[in-house]
């Protein structure tokens, strides 16, 4: 029998995190303050523990796991890579394709890889609450069941239109025990501004961020975490990459291209970034990040300087961004509609280390599909969007006899998701054109500083 | 670091099926026709391939397991055994708690270790359609995704109230390319008769498998499918504690109890009878199969043949029954509402074999939630009432001082239940009482012949 999953032991799992800032080219550039200068730890304590902040800033090539954080990722990791016959089959492609899956955690994502470590810095802190903002709701339930393991309350500001129309994510958040609140909340001043212009507001992901900023950096007991964007959250998810190339040696085999969605970051550089130091090495590896084409952060963003939020209220980043007003259209991948992207991710792709590819979003249900439909699991519309570019690539290689051995990372189900699935039978799902004369109008508002 | 996984290489696949039928002190009663005699293979030709008759009527200890099937379980198998190492600290109990993961699969419970060989039976036949019914949809999406597997239509019968009020098991039959229909319809004669009477009817599993049979029966490229009750389906389900087994060995422990939700008797079944022999030969283990309060059948009903449906089509089986048209309060663990149970369960319990409990319902969601908040997993609220029982017992060892070995088989997530957990955090879950006058009244209907 063919082997079809590619399992570790427990005894496997990763000791240290990969940091690719030790191996890239130039070193990343600082974010900025208000004042156009650069922001230094002391800046970030009010909501961010010190383990955090020093791996946000280090530049040591690995870092340790702490034993608790290992002993809790024990209850799902090492996460099982698969060899995908049936999907290759159904191709009819010569391409051998291999997946990762991230959705065997509980809360059915990569999240958790971040939410743990995360919770578990908080605790040695002394810090007793962490307050976040979660959209469609993964990072939120992530975070939730992390702070659960560590004894750690967990506030979560929902976005109000998801806290409506994605009730079960808000229980799951409950299930594992946290306070979810529908934002704009009354608790907050950001919260209550909005509230004051727009009693009926439906909310968005720069509002909740800010209501959870400014709890955490008011409250001495409180801190914030943040589920994508920053370096520390892709540090930690570099486990992913780290399993895999084990897994891959184990079969004796080596990726030509990896394909992860990238909407923040830190699905993509989690399981693309342990692989760079073979590039860099000389070794000819695609790593290809890929996004909606309604939300094209890195194929048609500008490389500046902007906001994380909307409000304006984080430090700048020098990133890829749409321009930090941009709303996106409301595609199914909440978890890709965000404006900018990771700084870490951006710059690789500047310097021409990382590709990037657009899809279209009707495409990636189709995919999703056809891979449901072969290999089984229901993947995240997040996910979809991976398992677009690989099946594009793995048909190219039909057409010309490659035998190229292709990668994606299938970061969640899609389990609380299915409702996107009940549009697309229904012939609800449309694609969306590239939306340039919004970009163009909110790029014109990017801030001026440090540009 | 302690041991949180027990895996096992997808080359430990078991190679056969284990038939309790074989060690059974005293054979099977035979399920007997409208005429009370005997039911033979012939006449269940008309819905059933060959190959699972064969199965449903063997006496052969081992069966094999065909070699695309098991390749079909790779797909998840062998489902990791964890032990619970978080619950156990959480409950201060020096019992030791083991459960085996069935929800790893991409329908999310155990039911397509049984739905694949169907599927794969029934094409070996040349057959290429298969009628089922559903209620939650767990089985119609098992079902479902074995029938795009082997390339065999698949139509389902879900019954109406559940396909307006559980739209995502639907929309996941849909992913999996099968058919779904709200039953009753106006597509087989059973149906229109219901419609006839009531065109709102809600519909229910009694009809929805009449209408499936009817359609299985008069339609020569057509076989019905079922998901529980039957020998071979339990045969099916024997995996679970095959593997769980080798597991026990892996580690050098063993089970003094094993907890498994019982509603049709195939999830008890599938993890129970492969410790059976050991208990034969003198072994001190507890099988323990966990009914509701609100369904008792093994607690509270009659020892007696009885139909398998509502409307009295399928042949009768010796069984413990609460009477066939017995309505079972609306608990969401929509699997264990079932008035009657597998022959082979039955006969055990009735031979003192085998143990039952009916735990209450509010309890099964609190041990859903413990469970939850401390290994992760969102439990479906079937496999709760085995958590229920499970952690019961170990409260019990922490009176006493034991330090027993409890293992209890987690069917499946709660992925699709969060509006019974909803429910639940908002105080809209209640406890039900023994329906004693509702089991009294039902019995009282039960067929004459073969008591």
């Amino acid at each position: 029998m063919a082997q079809t999953k590619i399992l570790l032991a427990e005894s496997e799992i990763p000791t240290h995190w990969y940091n690719v800032i030790a191996d890239m080219p130039n070193p990343p550039a600082p974010p900025l303050g208000p004042d156009g200068n650069p922001v230094g730890p002391e800046a970030l304590q009010a909501i961010f523990p010190d383990a955090l902040i020093e791996q946000e800033m280090s530049g040591q090539r690995w870092i340790e796991i702490p034993e608790p954080v290992r002993e809790a990722y024990k209850l799902w990791r090492p996460s099982p890579m698969f060899r995908a016959h049936r999907l290759e089959a159904a191709l009819g492609t010569p391409a051998k394709i291999y997946y990762k899956y991230e959705g065997c955690s509980a809360a059915g994502s990569h999240k958790p890889n971040t939410a743990i470590p995360q919770a578990y810095y908080n605790k040695m802190q002394g810090i007793k609450r962490i307050t976040t903002e979660t959209g469609a709701g993964q990072w939120g339930s992530a975070i939730a069941q992390a702070g659960q393991m560590f004894g750690i309350e967990i506030k979560v500001y929902m976005v109000k239109v998801s806290y409506q129309q994605k009730p079960y994510r808000r229980s799951l958040i409950q299930t594992w025990g946290a306070e979810v609140h529908a934002s704009p909340t009354d608790q907050t001043a950001a919260g209550r501004a909005v509230l004051a212009k727009d009693p009926n507001s439906p909310g968005s992901l720069g509002i909740a961020i800010s209501e959870a900023v400014e709890e955490a950096a008011t409250r001495k007991d409180t801190n914030y975490a943040l589920g994508s964007v920053l370096n520390h959250v892709l540090l930690h998810q570099t486990i992913i990459g780290l399993e895999a190339k084990k897994q891959f040696e184990m079969v004796g085999d080596y990726p030509d291209a990896i394909y992860a969605p990238c909407g923040g970051g830190s699905n993509f550089g989690g399981v693309a970034f342990p692989f760079l130091p073979d590039r860099l090495n000389g070794k000819d590896i695609k790593l290809v990040a890929v996004e909606p084409i309604s939300c094209p952060t890195l194929t048609k963003g500008s490389y500046a300087y902007d906001f994380g939020d909307v409000a304006g209220m984080t430090p700048m980043m020098l990133m890829y961004t749409l321009g930090h007003d941009f709303v996106p259209p409301s595609i199914h991948a909440g978890g890709l509609r965000y404006h900018g992207d990771s700084p870490l991710v951006s710059q690789l792709y500047h310097e021409g280390l990382i590709e990037a590819r657009a899809v279209p979003n009707l495409g990636t249900f189709e995919a999703g599909v056809q891979f449901a439909r072969t290999e089984g699991i229901v993947p995240a519309p997040e996910s979809c969007h991976a398992i677009k570019a690989c099946i594009d690539d793995a048909m190219e290689c039909k057409k010309t006899g490659q035998k190229k051995t292709l990668f994606f990372n299938l970061s969640g189900h899609g389990h609380f998701d299915m409702s996107a699935y009940d549009k697309y039978f229904s012939g609800g799902i449309e694609d969306y054109a590239y939306p340039e004369e919004a970009i163009k109008d909110s790029i014109s508002r990017l801030p001026k500083v440090g540009k």
